[in-house]
């Protein structure tokens, strides 16, 4: 039997201003930092030991894993960065505030956004400033690759082919896996592990901060799945993200 | 031309101490936190940019590496840590203070066992619970690989390998490298890649917290070498490691 450890990453600075983060990236504040942290002693407490890591190339997960390995006495680790982690790519959205956006659209508008499988955001103009074609750490990525909007069935599709390439071969060679990565690149890697459909995978709220502890069969299909921790705390975690966007 | 750019990390809590330190994984002093943030803002503000770091599996110095990416905001670059790259092993003398072992065996057997090419402190008792034997991160090394103590040779010896198998041949593809790494580690690849004699290289003091560039021909030979920075504060950094295991 395999495990593998999966940690959306703690509060950013835009969660707290409840701004549309996608790819721009904003720090953990002092909140997501002490979440990162107590994912990490929980797990050193646990007895949990890895051999590899994966991560996004935005700070904001990169940094929880920092942390959690920091807490875990475990810096040494190897950690692998993939484009294909980061959070799904939230359009012309990104930076606005959530709330004004659903006064703006309209809050079911936005919760389509949020919420549909395969309805993007408006995409940036190529020109926008805020696009990321041109960012030196996506200059080994195609650029028709790297997305203006993605809706989460565009995430889904840009995560599995680095499951499939690099994280699962690890898995199934016997590597204990712990991955930092967002809401809605887990999201993508859940709907996948659990065969959820593209209507229920939208419903599925992944708290920041804390361990989601798959363990697999020889075959990487899931036997059990739960989360590490209070289980109380972790419910009403659950329900602030899904409250998120609500003007 | 290939460039290659070598950080000492910055002050640690032994450091602090006057203790030494060796393998032991002690982390950096706000001091050292500080030196390793104003090593990555001077590389950012004069433009310098990396496609590879390497580290050694202590954190003085993944810790000097993760500051000084965070302050050029390029944390999503790929790390690779060696035990290879640790500090010089200091044997019997892990954690004793030197100022007080300089009394107890006199400076001069100090200064040879800090200063002399080929002399090995006391080894540590295979049993000894400073032994790193038995650490999981060198699970994978070899047993009579992980040292007992070391001489400057010794570390030498096993620095070079890595720089042969994996440094070497990235920077030859062209990938832009850099190094945060140890006092010794550092040595051992100056040594080699100047040429200098086992009798000099033990008179050659690496400041805390300051890029060492190389700039190397096709065949890395150096043509040139330089400190980044302040070159005054830079002479009274490395004289001040220079008076260190004085009583």
């Amino acid at each position: 039997m395999f495990k593998l450890v999966l940690i959306r990453h703690g509060e950013s600075t835009w969660n707290l201003e409840n701004r549309f983060t996608g790819w721009t990236d904003v720090p953990l504040t002092p909140t997501g930092i002490e979440q990162a942290r107590a994912s990490g002693r929980l797990l050193r407490q646990e007895g949990w030991e890895f051999d590899l890591c994966y991560t996004s190339v935005l700070k904001r997960a990169t940094h929880t894993l920092w942390h959690c390995l920091d807490e875990m006495d475990r810096t040494w680790l190897p950690v692998v960065h993939s484009w294909r982690l980061n959070e799904r790519h939230y359009g012309a959205l990104q930076g606005l505030n959530k709330a004004e956006t659903a006064k703006k659209f309209g809050e079911d508008q936005v919760l389509i956004w949020r919420r549909s499988y395969d309805v993007p955001p408006p995409p940036l103009e190529p020109g926008d400033p805020r696009s990321e074609r041109g960012d030196v750490r996506y200059a080994n990525v195609p650029e028709r690759e790297v997305p203006l909007t993605e809706c989460l069935k565009d995430t889904v599709d840009r995560v599995l082919p680095f499951w499939n390439e690099s994280m699962a071969p690890a898995i199934r060679a016997g590597r204990r896996v712990l991955v930092a990565a967002h809401g809605n690149s887990i999201r993508a890697l859940v709907k996948y592990l659990d065969g959820i459909s593209d209507s229920d995978i939208v419903g599925l709220n992944i708290p920041n901060g804390i361990p989601l502890v798959y363990e697999l069969d020889a075959a990487l299909k899931p036997l059990r799945r739960y989360y590490l921790g209070d289980q109380e705390a972790i419910a009403k975690a659950a329900a602030a993200v899904a409250n998120q966007g609500k003007a």
